[in-house]
């Protein structure tokens, strides 16, 4: 059983240095702004081909509109978990310190972005790409609100 | 109109290098593993509390347990689409080329993580300790099995 258990340890230890890219051994906050910028990782290829498809750039496909949505409204508030004050200031986080000051306004923030991808799967599971071009553009203008906000320009 | 897509299309951008940590142009190949290697560890980072509780370095939590477990049963069917053709040896991947050439293989052992991620989130829900300890361990199990197959040692 305790082999088992290592092998997990390492498993988890392994993907977090994986996706560090780094063979030193990482603080927590550091592991934290990992997890972190994962999950926008997947919840932004995600989005792409629903920006692609309101953009025109991809053709409507209804099914695949369904499935991303979904997972946008699955994966979305799992942010809410995703900073700790730990990960505050840590390593290449873009994340302003304004995070952990105004806690009440990036709720607010997070909030409408929730519900706006909350508001996506359900104009996905309609099918009609009209529905969803309109919330696609919704869930991008929350994304831009938060950053705008929160996130250290490039 | 345009802005928004505009808008959608820098926020992407920005996730992509912010992931890869490189500010030059990713290749196609580049941008997959990245995303890979985000869900594994967005899977990784939920199942280490489950491990931890299975292993007693947690006090088993039950409302915790399923939600890290629905977690991990939502995200690893995702896995089916991570591997395309692309990323096949790209960057800093750790996937041996079997998972291309050997694809029978890889998809039983995928299927099989698949199966024993959807009967741990079934243990969870039933609340009960033993049954999720050893729901942890069948699914550790069978992640070993892959990466024994298909990734490469370190």
């Amino acid at each position: 059983m305790k082999e088992i258990f290592r092998a997990l340890a390492l498993i988890t230890a392994v993907f977090t240095l994986q996706a560090s890219q780094a063979h030193t051994e990482q603080t927590k906050g550091e592991e934290e702004v990992d997890y972190r910028m994962s999950l926008y990782m997947v919840i932004a290829g995600n989005f792409h081909p629903l920006g692609a498809m309101a953009e025109g750039k991809m053709p409507f496909n209804a099914a695949d509109a369904k499935l991303r949505a979904e997972r946008i409204a699955f994966l979305v508030p799992m942010l809410k978990e995703a900073f700790p004050a730990d990960s505050n200031g840590v390593g290449h986080t873009s994340a302003k310190p304004e995070i952990w000051t105004d806690t009440a306004g990036f709720d607010k923030a997070l909030q409408l972005l929730i519900d706006k991808s909350a508001a996506l799967a359900v104009a996905a599971n309609s099918g009609d790409a009209d529905k969803v071009k309109a919330a696609v553009q919704d869930t991008g203008k929350a994304c831009k609100n938060c950053h705008d906000k929160f996130r250290v320009k490039d």
